[in-house]
């Protein structure tokens, strides 16, 4: 008998907030690597946000998901198997190997990982896509300058901690924002924030504003965007002149049906972000990671370096064995991940 | 008996639209200039949207005009006393004369005009700081390319018809957004856009933007802001990857209440807006004129070159009398102006 494989498969298309039917566990043979490709196992499977954008069918920067499709994403794996010269049996690689055990790959967008350097598991973390993530929104959309006050939304999130404690190194005040007491006291305790505010505890986008005026006695300069909804209405009309919004992310509205569409929290608001954008003559940039992959080597430069002087954290959540991938991604979207969210897949020789 | 001067001056803050009684119309003996000041007699007065800003109390780039203030207003005028050196009876000047027919001034932000240069009302207009406005916002905030898309609203006004004619001297596609049909055939025939949209007679949102997408088959790079409202709902599905938005002003929502309320076409936009810029990695900025004065020995170099050479058209519309400006001002809200508006205080010795 063949040796199988499982994975998981769009289903259907979610019409809101994606529900357990939406995805499908199938299993079928482990495919056999042809010429110029490999088969890698699966270790671990990274969980993020913007997967959520691959299930919907309408206009976005990369082609949705099919129908009946392995789900996208990025992982850490073993090559098995390989007719790729430079790569060989045994060796860690991260690419986007999707929601499966196996994948067949030829070697695009594939890179190497030395597991001396650090856990094969950061290649999807703090060292990888969300990392750069991080690092590109906030020193080239931010560019942030020491005594300036940063505010991330997301904040314990895989970017969001990221980009907190990069300020921290830079001089700079931070103020996250995170759903859920045990959150906020992460943000403050072990990444070293200087507030963090609990949007869930705090009540409607008023209340939290009034928490975020007294954590920001002289403004907000930059707002690290990774959720849209409440957090902005918040934080808007905080903004000093000249401030920049890096716009990265809007996980609050990702699930609100697409363009605008039973969007509640962004009733009316519009006028006062143009309002505020005019008067505090503020930048605004959306940036999507894939444009800006040269910035690799210095993030990894310098990052690698935080962690190991210690000034940069990070914390992962792992869920065990793919069947749970779909569960713990709806729970991500629902804020209720602590941590990078990781699948473990297989077992970690490394670890 | 004291020679009467007349100066118009904030009766009550407006709720909404500015209505006849938050002006009042005053006369009093006219000034004499002490040390150090100078006595102007205000020939041209610019009306502009900007100055609605002022009529409120609320948070803004600029402190509001007091009530019992004389309104705020950029204007041309000629020297009928002075004590500063520097400064002679007889010449031509352009400073913050205000609404009223004399002005006391120490030459702060005054600048002397030459009438054999251009008339002297440009220096309020398309020589001015509306021209200005244009300049920086289209080259250091669009940053076009030949070849690219613009599109521009508040087309035939005194920023937009600037912005429009500068896009075809760059080589781009110009599509202008305007009220009315004259205006339109305006744009097109005299200022040589390549085409121009009536947003009266669109209808909604949906409609301008079937309109906007012929317009723009190759979609739109630079969106020039000058209304929000119907237009930006129109225009922003339609930006293109790594298009950019100079956020100039919003005179739709400059009536609506201040923060939002009552801006019924904001309501659900905001999450669209934010998913065009994070998906189409936009740039938008907001930017306020005063900020870049540096720029106006570059933009009077180039722009009056426009003018020489009939590449830059300009048409202003005049209002007859100091009484008559609430009612030019009110009507310039509503777009019922055409070109720039300027009231004719008392008579030009130039023309």
């Amino acid at each position: 008998m063949t040796a199988q494989m499982q994975r998981i498969v769009l289903a259907s298309r979610p019409k809101a907030a994606p529900q357990p039917e939406n995805f499908r566990f199938e299993t079928a043979p482990i495919p056999v690597p042809g010429a110029g490709q490999m088969l890698v196992r699966v270790i671990w499977l990274s969980l993020d946000p913007y997967m959520r954008g691959r299930m919907d069918d309408g206009a976005s920067y990369a082609q949705p998901v099919p129908i009946g499709g392995v789900m996208e994403g990025g992982a850490v794996g073993q090559i098995v198997a390989s007719n790729i010269g430079g790569f060989k049996v045994g060796e860690f690689v991260n690419g986007p190997f999707g929601w499966q055990s196996h994948a067949i790959s030829d070697g695009t967008k594939v890179r190497k990982l030395d597991p001396a350097l650090a856990p094969i598991s950061t290649a999807v973390g703090v060292l990888g896509m969300p990392g750069i993530t991080a690092f590109v929104g906030l020193n080239d959309h931010g560019r942030p300058k020491a005594g300036e006050t940063l505010v991330v939304s997301a904040a314990t999130g895989a970017v969001g901690s990221l980009v907190g404690q990069l300020g921290k190194a830079y001089g700079l005040r931070v103020v996250g924002v995170a759903g859920g007491a045990d959150k906020c006291a992460y943000a403050v305790e072990e990444l070293g924030f200087d507030a963090c505010l609990d949007h869930r505890a705090a009540g409607d986008a008023r209340a939290l504003r009034a928490q975020m005026t007294e954590a920001c006695p002289k403004g907000v300069d930059i707002y690290f965007e990774n959720v849209g909804g409440k957090t902005l209405e918040a934080v808007i009309p905080l903004m000093n002149v000249h401030g920049r919004i890096p716009i990265c992310g809007m996980i609050s509205w990702y699930n609100s049906g697409g363009l605008g569409a039973g969007a509640s929290e962004g009733a009316n608001l519009l006028p006062q972000v143009w309002r505020n954008i005019l008067v505090k003559r503020l930048s605004l940039r959306g940036f999507i990671i894939s444009d800006h992959y040269d910035r690799f080597p210095d993030f990894v430069k310098e990052v690698s370096g935080h962690i190991r002087d210690g000034r940069v954290k990070y914390r992962e959540s792992v869920a065990e064995g793919l069947a749970a991938a779909p569960e713990a991604f709806m729970k991500l979207l629902q804020g209720g991940n602590f941590g990078k969210q990781l699948v473990r897949i297989s077992d970690d020789p490394t670890r």
